[in-house]
This record gives C-alpha cells, structure tokens and sequence, in this order.
C-alpha cells in the first residue's frame, strides 16, 4: 500500500529506480559556471510519457519532445537550463535535433529514442559548442548513484535557490517499486505547467498510454495546481521515464489497482515537489494555500481558487502578513463561476473573518502576527453550497521578486 | 464638429456644464483630513445612467444605484471615499439608504433620484456620524464655479497622487455642449471597470436609454480598456449626467448623427481619464501600451492584448527598461485565442525584435536606453494575418506597487 510518510524531502536520502543512470555537469552556458546539463539514461528501452505547455508559442524542444511520446523505447531525457532555446526559429529546432542525434549516438540507440528539454533566458541562439562538449562530459559521468542523480537534479536548475527532489516507495502485489522524481522552478509559473521542467522516474512497469494518462492526471492535480507569476511558458514540460526493471521476483505490466496505487503514490511526490517549486518562486517569502469549497463544481472551485492565488493585491497581503479579507472575497467574486455573496465565508489561518456575507470582529493584529509568523498562510474560503471543491497553492509577490525580474536579461 | 483638441487635461480650465452644482469636503472618514465627501446635484431633473462593476462581490452603493439608473429624474451623484462600504453586510445596505435619504431631504428630491458611490477599504462599516456631517456640509459648498468641481474631484480619490479631470466642448447642429468629467484610481484596476469611480456630465440632451447604451460603449473602449494590478473591484462605477440644459437657442434630444458626434467627443475625454488613471496605477513608473494586430478578431486581439499587459514578468520588464520581448510573445502565446507563431512580430518603441517567428538581432543596450528615458512604452504584436485589432493601457509592476500593497490596512 501507499505509505505517504516514505515520501522524502531533499534533504533525506532517495533510493533510485532500478535500471537508469543520471549525469549533471557544467559546460558554461550559465555565466555562474553552475551545472547546466543534465542527463537521464536507461540502461533498456523504457516507457516515457511527456506532459508539455499549452502556450502557443513554444520552445524548439518541446515541439520535438512532444512528438516522440509516448513511446516504449525511450532511452534519453537530456536537458540543459541557462537557455530556453524558445523563439529562436529555424536554427533552435536545428539544434535541438542537433543535441538528440549526439546524444543517440553516445548511447547507442534512435535519435526518436531521446528527448530533449531546455529551460532558462528565450529569444537567444543555443552556444552549441558549449553544449555539445557538456552532453559529452555528461555522458561520460553517468552513474546510479544518488550523487549523480542529485548532480543531474541541480543541473536543470535556473534561478531555483535549491534543488528540487522527492521519492517514494510503493508495494503493489508483493513488488516494492521505486519513484524518484526532480522538478525546477521558479518563474513564469502558472498552471498548465510552468517554467517548470520535471522528471519522474519509477521501474514500474507501466505501458505507454497507461503512463501518459497517468502522467497527465499527476501533473492535474499537483503541478497545474500552483503557481507564481502567472505566466505560462514557452517550456513546461514533465516527463514520465518507467523501465519496468523489477525487483528480481519479476512482475507483469500493472493492472489498473496497482497502476491506481502506483499513480497516488506518484502524485504524492510530485505534490512535493510542485510545493517546493512555489516555495522557491522567485522572491517568494510566504507561501499560501487557497481552499475553495461550496462552489458547483470542482472545475468552478479551481476557477476560483486561481483567481484568488493571482491577484496582486491578495499575493501583497500575504507577503505583508495583512488579513485584508476583502481583497480574497472579492478576487472570489471577479473569478467568472458562480458564487453565493450571503453563504460565503471566509477563514484566514482558522480564524473565521467573514461569515455569510458579514464580516466578523477580530483582532486583526493578532491575525497579522500570526499570519507573520508561518511561512504558510492558509485561507479557507466558502462560496455557497455546492459540492465542488478545490486546492491551489501560490507565492506570495515581494519587492524582491520585482527587483530581479525587472533585472533579468539587460 | 468634434474637436479633439479641445480636450483638455486637468491643467488647464474647465467649463462646466450648465445646469449642475459641484461640491468636495473633509468630513473625516480619511485620517488623513482630505476630502472625502463629493456632492453633484443637477438643477433640474437629469439623465443618469451608470456602468458598474462586474464582480460578484458588490458594494451596498451598487446595489442601491444600480437599482436606480437609467433614470430621467436624476439629481444627485453623492460619493464618499476612504470607505467602501463593501462586505459590510445589512448594515452596509441601511447605511447606503440613509445617505441617499439624507441627500434627498436636502436638495428635495425623492431618494430614488440620488445615485450613491463609496470608495476605499473593504469590509468596516461607514462612520455615519462624520458621513452625515460631510454631506450637510457638501450642500451647504455646492457651486457651479471650476473651483467647486475640482473639489469633488480630489473629494473622490483614494490613493491617487493627483485628481483627474478631463473635458471637451463639442458643437452639434449649431449647438455648443459641455462634456466634464472626473475620474479616480488608483489601485484595485482591471478591465470591467476597477477600483474606478468616475462621472461624466454634460448639458446635451440624451434620453435614458440612449444614455445608458452610450456610456457602455465609451467605457468599454476606454476604462475597460486598461488595467493596474487585474483585480476587479467591488464599487467600480461610472456614471453620466446628462441635464439636457442647452445653450440660449434651446435643443431638442439628440439625433442619432448627434449622439454619435456627442460619444466620439465624450470617449476622447474618457480616454484621457483612463490613460491619467493608468499614469496613476499604485506604485507607477512607466505606463505601456500593447497594441495587438493579425488576430482573428478584435475580440480576440483585446484578450491576447489583456494578457501581455496582466503579465508580472511583462510589466517587470517594463519596470526595468529591460527589452525582454520572449516575455511578451510568451504572454501572447498562452492568452488564449489562436496566433500564428510564425506569423508573429513584434515591434517595441519602433524597434523590430521579433519578425515572423525569428528572433532579430538589436542593439538591446540601445533600445533598453530608450524604454528608460520614456515614460510610456509602446509594444506593437502582430499575431497572424487575421482583421481583429485592439489596444490596451497598463501599468508597470515596481517594487514600490508591493510596499505600499504589503502595508496598507494593518
């Protein structure tokens, strides 16, 4: 059974799917000299599924990404972060297949067999020398260690302040299968993916269509569920790489119990790693969860329950520990699904500030101080009666956060 | 013929339209000691008709004028600022009828004809004692000089740094007819109105419905057209006053052909008022337009306009002076409606970045020089080959907009 509490942090050590390798290394498209490639290989032909952007405008690497999945020989998931290579014309899609075919060669298999995913500034050519001798020095440093595997985590990293990991154990039918997972952050984050890349890894052994329904109904409920600034990018992709090594008893493809038990144990990891990315939005100091209940449906709760985490002047309150109520009623109220103004209710870190459309006596500094003291800011709101509810986690907006992105590229 | 020239800013005079008294007092319900009560009030029985928010969420003043407009008995427009009146519950709706009530025993009128409005903070309720004091006394001020109209003005604001007016005098079938109007932002602005209240008056003679049909139009082309921070507030409300009080030659309502001469004029006025209220975004630096061409409609070309303009990392970038046009086309691409990517161009402040899906080589040093020495920044987006066009008006996103946002009611 699914055991929430095997979900780790970072911090805590991961044990690795059986059956794949991780490289992360620097070859200089990051002026900071930080990691910026990174590579993930299986040691057979694997199952990777892809969840992408649904901008319309999108970077040459998931247009190339996106069509190779799913697919039950996959091999490759190669990224490099510090350019998007995004709006870069005929020459990005050039040499993102460019990057699939060196790849390919290393290992040993189809250029279909490898996907690629960029991330970092748009609208610049990719330096493919520099990322020409980083796939090579990556490749070279493959392993099935957690060191690399960290290395390869750090290495799809842009203006993330940490690295994001999490894995978990799940026994389905006497077999203990692994799921370790990465994600990055930390801007244009905004449902329907982000600037967010992520990979899952299991050795589950999962079809193709099985996986990438499945990846799909993940990435739903917990990366499309967050969000920073709003802003949709050019990039977002998540992939889903199962290898379907098991433990040496052997297993057959999952039957749709255990790939039920497989996907709830995987959306726990990635719902921590989606936090972690809001946690690390850019110049995020608090981070803050909108429960909606009451609505219609649960599609109108979510409406709703983004309106309010995207409203500038609610993400300002909670950077500035304000319980100024009004500004999440109203951002309710402007949302578009339908809500109930005198069965609407309101409760900010469990203190109830506005019931039925009245607002209550509190003792809003004391709220404040509370609200100050938690890095998480809970509010609860009720918007009627319905039976549709939903959860959405946001960071807040601070000055730090308009400082370094009005600074970003000049 | 209309005279765009003719339209003036708030620095220079105003002639006010015949047959209306204006009046703006201090009667303490803003601690600071600035005005807060404003008083219009026709001669005679006047055309009122008003566009009001579209949030859910709506003030009790609202409710009540909503209720009343269009009218052909109209003779009061009463406004209080530093209060909403909004999520006050019951108590808000009694106190809403009892400004109306008192204004009506005042001027001698029925309470039905008295249009009420409240701006300022969500959720307290209105100090009576100081409002009925401020509305005695803003009787007691009422004149038809300029001085008494620039009153009410500065009497509606909130946090706006400086009172906005605007007027125009238009000349149809021989006669001369006033349009003078007053705005206020500053914060809480998005399209479908915003934390804006506004009136426009004028002595042509318009019907109710006529009346009503023209304000929507110029509002939709103009306050709808620009945004702050995207949060719709609760009280937004425009409204027209229309005395019908020509000049000695006497007129009859207005032709079809005069009316349309009558709304170009009075779009030109609201226009420059909606363009002050965006100068006047909280925490403002520079001010964008996003112009939007190609698209497959003018629908969709104002929700692909709307979008770049809402951007966080757009309007950082603005911030900045930073020509970070990915942020742009990004923006574009996930509004919603089709573009054509490699169709797609964009031109900032006459400088070409982005052509047919490619990115074009500037001098980003140069360009950024130029965003920064202006205070209004123009992003020229073709997005295909479609007919539908638009414009919007923004504000940038500066570190100062959070500040004040993160502190202003605790």
């Amino acid at each position: 059974m699914t055991d929430n509490a095997s979900t780790e942090t970072s911090d805590q050590p991961h044990v690795l799917p059986r059956g794949i390798r991780f490289a992360g290394v620097a070859c200089g498209i990051k002026a900071s000299g930080k990691r910026d490639v990174s590579m993930i290989v299986t040691d057979r032909p694997a199952v990777i599924a892809g969840v992408y952007t649904t901008n319309q405008i999108v970077a040459a690497p998931v247009v190339l990404t996106r069509s190779k999945t799913p697919t039950a020989s996959g091999r490759v998931v190669l990224t490099n972060s510090g350019n998007a290579n995004a709006c870069t014309g005929e020459e990005g899609m050039q040499n993102a297949q460019t990057m699939c075919q060196q790849a390919a060669d290393l290992v040993g298999c189809d250029p279909s067999d490898v996907m690629v995913m960029s991330t970092g500034v748009i609208g610049h050519p990719l330096p493919m020398e520099k990322v020409q001798s980083g796939i090579q020095s990556a490749f070279d440093n493959l392993s099935d260690d957690e060191e690399a595997y960290l290395a390869s985590a750090d290495a799809i990293c842009t203006t993330d302040q940490f690295r994001k990991t999490a894995s978990s154990t799940v026994t389905i039918d006497g077999h203990d299968y692994q799921i370790t997972a990465m994600c990055k952050g930390a801007g244009m984050i905004a449902p329907n993916m982000a600037t967010m890349l992520g990979v899952i890894t299991t050795d589950a052994p999962i079809g193709p269509d099985a996986a990438h329904a499945s990846l799909k109904s993940i990435a739903d409920s917990t990366f499309n569920r967050v969000s920073v600034d709003g802003h949709t990018s050019t990039n977002d992709t998540v992939m889903l790489v199962a290898t379907g090594l098991t433990d040496s008893k052997g297993a057959s493809e999952l039957s749709s119990d255990g790939l039920a038990l497989w996907q709830e144990a995987a959306s726990q990891v990635a719902l921590r790693l989606a936090k972690l990315l809001v946690a690390d939005g850019e110049g995020a100091a608090r981070f803050f969860e909108v429960r909606v209940s009451g609505a219609a449906s649960d599609s109108d709760a979510l409406q709703i329950a983004k309106s309010v985490a995207a409203s500038p002047l609610v993400k300002t309150a909670i950077t500035g520990g304000d319980p100024n109520w009004g500004r999440i009623v109203s951002a309710a109220g402007y949302a578009g699904p339908k809500i109930t103004p005198d069965r609407t209710t309101l409760v900010i870190d469990g203190v109830t500030v506005f019931e039925n459309g009245t607002p209550q006596k509190i003792d809003a500094a004391k709220l404040s101080a509370a609200m100050k003291a938690n890095s998480e800011v809970l509010a609860d709101l009720r918007v009627g009666d319905g039976p549709g509810k939903a959860s959405f986690w946001a960071s807040d907006l601070t000055e730090a956060y308009v400082r370094f992105n009005s600074l970003y590229t000049t």
